[in-house]
């Protein structure tokens, strides 16, 4: 994958109606008039949200049948989800060390409660 | 956090010179040159991409030191982290599919080769 396949995904998921969109086809596969059915929004601006995210392949439409429904394609999300492992120690780290002070802090009342 | 939050998280992560700075950021926090030093940018270009990660809140800039050293703030990658494991169970699905696919011909070949 190229850094620059990251860079369509997150561009792609920097609006809050494709989010939806993505969110809405964790349900199963769904024709455009089914997703634009929430978002009162016109049909040519949800077919323009449905474009961004089928260039960035967060979804596959159907060539079959005639009105061709959508489905989430999860590999790019997997991906991202790979770039950010890397990152996951940091915020571990950072609510470890919070942990280690709360527990310090409470051990301190409990041996002052105690005198 | 608002879902505006998770569109300005996206759009900062979605440049490959903003994701190496990061990257960069995870060996400890450094000055603006330090930063600057393996793009061959111009120092005004690395700032601009460090003002759109500071406004995102994924770096924060010491106000102490003249030079302002950098240090990453992984918060908003938790939450971008949280958002995308809503969506794990789908590749891992995709992966179990293909582990039974791949179990299903091994074993057949196997079959095929006791004849």
């Amino acid at each position: 994958m190229s850094a620059d396949q990251l860079s369509t995904t997150f561009q792609a998921l920097a609006d809050p109606t494709r989010r939806a969109i993505l969110a809405s086809l964790t349900s199963g596969e769904k024709t455009v008039s089914e997703l634009a059915e929430p978002f009162e929004m016109t049909m040519p601006a949800v077919t323009k949200h449905l474009k961004v995210l089928e260039r960035a392949n967060l979804i596959e439409r159907s060539r079959e049948a005639q009105y061709r429904p959508c489905r989430l394609h999860p590999q790019p999300l997997k991906d991202v989800d790979e770039w950010i492992s890397e990152y996951r120690k940091f915020w571990e780290a950072s609510f470890d060390r919070l942990d280690d002070y709360l527990k310090k802090i409470q051990t301190k009342e409990k041996n002052e409660g105690n005198d």
